[in-house]
């Protein structure tokens, strides 16, 4: 970028929000990965002519653009590897549009943080159910590009479900609408569909148009404690497959238990091989029983010694602070946490706890799991020293083995985090080079001078 | 096609599988739109290797190739407008190939009908729930090609949400997979989402993975009469809004009721100025008392006459007997019906419906409505004398002047049919120059040779 280039932009947005002084610079430089790559330039669009102009501006002098949410996200999607310009959109792209109660459907700028729309939309009795761990700062429009899921995904799935239309800025500064405010829509191509998930690489969002739900009246959380990782595992395949679908069932595998126990001392059971962790929701108190009866069949038919159910609010809270304070107690393992979210189908989660454990043996490094098991998610955590050379070493050999289990056992690479640039090398291990060619087509389709978020994917 | 590449084309899947005799071409020229298009050839592959080899063939010979299921589809998707091969996939390619009863998952060939999943998977007490109206004849690779849609897509979706995965063989010869068997995959482009309902222009698909949900074990229907296409327009959003989602929540206006009530002579009530037919589900009989209870108050304060709920079987059989023949029935009102599939957001259905009964005072063309309100999708049916050159004249007026219409109120062209040939004039009214570009560059990224499907969706 030029000293010109920056001045034309500063014309575009004015130069309270056009920046390249250092401070800047270094405050969007990383993301949740705590790598840095520093842009040019930082950018606060305050709308979507504004976004449209910038793309136009750097399609046309070859600069590249990295739109940017909260910088929450874990595998390096908001990171300028190339310089150019990050697109800051949490700043004044921010507002919730719309709350159409009539149809149930919300209309949010990219910038508005998943929670501020969770409150406004239970504050009227409706439900955004996407809840990831980073609900209270990520944005939508962050949630959107990398397709986030969460605890709730089991009952009402994730971002994607949730998406109806998107409106969005092309490379060429082109504006575009995908989907519509109805249930069905089957003109012209899925564009909503594959913008979801692209991580920044496609086009940059502008508005979101989201489908709310009803809020169920009542809710109860359990928790079941397992001899072994295995028994956890098959209850939670038995439990789904039974025709029960909790809005949540969460595990902790043993290391997980320990770490928060040593951590907190809460009372956790230290000796379990397992936890999970449930909740179901409804309208009606019978639901809700007959749901919380039935998981407490399956979780005792496949071993639990102990089944506990919380009877009030407080209760249900103290059943999920394990789960809640997982993430950051494991560190107690080791200072560097390689943090990866492969995904699998539900059966195939005994095998694979299975082999994760062989893997953390073959490697002498410790890896703690936790997750979303209601939908095949594990959050798997390479713990090591990170100020050891060797040791960061072993931990991606360990890793790269259990991507490969997982590609195995019919699973992904990622179930929620995205590809980025974290996961980016692992691209090879899941598609073929015909796949990864059309991945590449598809990014010309839309973004031919490749300046948006280039450098991610492997693309 | 010269009889070199006949010949060619036979040497792949033998000469009981590829035909040019006019039997052949006429039996695979039309569809449920009853225009005809001769394809110079047919095939019936008998597995994925013999696409891949078809379409290498067809590309580098740059022959035509129109995927085709049942031929049931609304919009010509499956007519052969350049000529080249029909490649029927219902023959061989109708396998249900798993039925993962631990993942609650189907795996299937594109060939099997509709039907044939829901009773194989419901027979192990699971569930697929898109049920198109074609269900009994339509296959799933059609029913994902056009994204169909059906009567139970006001509580559980629409084909594109059971869709997990799919296989697929790209113009070029390549096969491809898109998706996993898990409910979150965010690694790579969602392939999965632009092929759906991208109606066969993309690529072939070869095998469909699909979520299959447990199957409730209780349902009832029941029945509100209406004094106006207003008031029961108005049940509808307001009874959704409430937090209500029955499984379907159909319409009959009463030009339908009349048609049906003169067909088959059921005590159907003639003077209601609409009908609402409505089913809930659930395991428990306290979701049911408390679903039907509620839907009964919403419908009575939205000035229903009168709420008769089915308490057998029988009775329930009796309730949709109008909804189900409703689409025989209106042929009373003109020999050619134009019927169209809008979908608008569901608190728009009230005007929708009233600026629907203006045009058709306007052109002087009888116009019964019907379907899916739930969702907001609405069969029009614009009914002419098909022999009178004036009348069909007008009948494409109205149809024009009502796409108008939907898409002033924030809907679309179509809700399930798709565009195909039938809809490709119309593409205009709703999409932009660029957004129209966009849909092209993206045809391109999958099939530069333009061979798969040409001519449809205007592209």
């Amino acid at each position: 970028m030029t000293t010109q280039n920056f001045e034309d932009l500063v014309q575009i947005v004015g130069k309270e929000d056009c920046f390249n002084d250092k401070a800047h610079l270094s405050a969007y430089c990383y993301d949740a990965t705590k790598e840095r790559k520093y842009p040019e330039c930082v950018i606060f669009p305050h709308n979507e002519e504004e976004v449209s102009k910038i793309l136009k501006y750097c399609n046309t002098h070859k600069i590249p653009i990295i739109p940017r949410g909260a910088g929450s996200g874990f595998t390096g999607g908001a990171l300028a590897v190339n310089g150019g310009v990050v697109l800051a959109l949490e700043k004044h792209m921010n507002k919730i549009l719309e709350i159409d109660m009539e149809n149930m459907v919300a209309r949010v700028e990219p910038g508005v943080v998943n929670m501020q729309l969770q409150k406004a939309v239970e504050a009227v009795r409706l439900f955004y159910p996407p809840d990831p761990a980073s609900e209270h700062y990520s944005t939508l429009g962050g949630n959107v590009s990398e397709n986030a899921g969460g605890m709730r995904a089991a009952k009402y799935g994730i971002t994607k479900d949730f998406v109806m239309a998107l409106r969005a800025v092309l490379p060429n500064g082109e504006i575009i609408r995908a989907g519509k405010k109805t249930i069905k829509d089957v003109a012209g191509y899925n564009i909503a569909g594959i913008l979801i998930a692209s991580e920044g690489t496609l086009a940059v969002i502008t508005e979101i148009t989201l489908k709310l739900l009803s809020k169920p009246k009542l809710s109860q959380s359990a928790m079941g404690i397992f001899p072994s990782i295995q028994s956890a595992m098959n209850a939670v395949y038995k439990t789904m497959a039974s025709g029960i679908t909790p809005v949540a069932m969460e595990f902790l595998d043993n290391l997980s238990i320990r770490a928060v126990e040593e951590k907190f001392k809460k009372g956790l059971p230290t000796d379990a091989g397992a936890i999970l962790i449930t909740e179901v929701d409804g309208n009606l108190q019978e639901e809700i029983d007959f749901q919380i009866q039935k998981i407490e069949e399956k979780f005792y038919e496949n071993g639990a010694s102990k089944f506990i159910k919380a009877n009030s609010k407080e209760e249900a809270q103290d059943l999920w602070f394990a789960r809640k304070n997982a993430s950051p107690s494991i560190t107690i393992y080791g200072s560097k946490k390689l943090n990866e979210d492969i995904t699998v189908p539900r059966s195939k989660l005994p095998e694979l706890l299975e082999r994760i454990g062989e893997v953390s043996k073959k490697y002498g490094v410790v890896i703690p799991c936790f997750g979303h098991t209601g939908d095949g998610n594990v959050h798997t955590n390479v713990m090591v020293d990170g100020s050891k050379e060797e040791e960061l070493e072993k931990g991606h050999k360990a890793i790269k083995e259990i991507f490969e289990i997982t590609i195995e056992l019919g699973g992904t690479l990622s179930g929620e985090h995205g590809i980025g640039l974290s996961k980016a090398p692992f691209m090879e291990l899941a598609f073929s080079k015909e796949e990864m060619e059309l991945f590449r087509n598809i990014k010309k389709a839309f973004d031919p001078n490749n300046i948006l978020n280039p450098g991610k994917m492997n693309l």
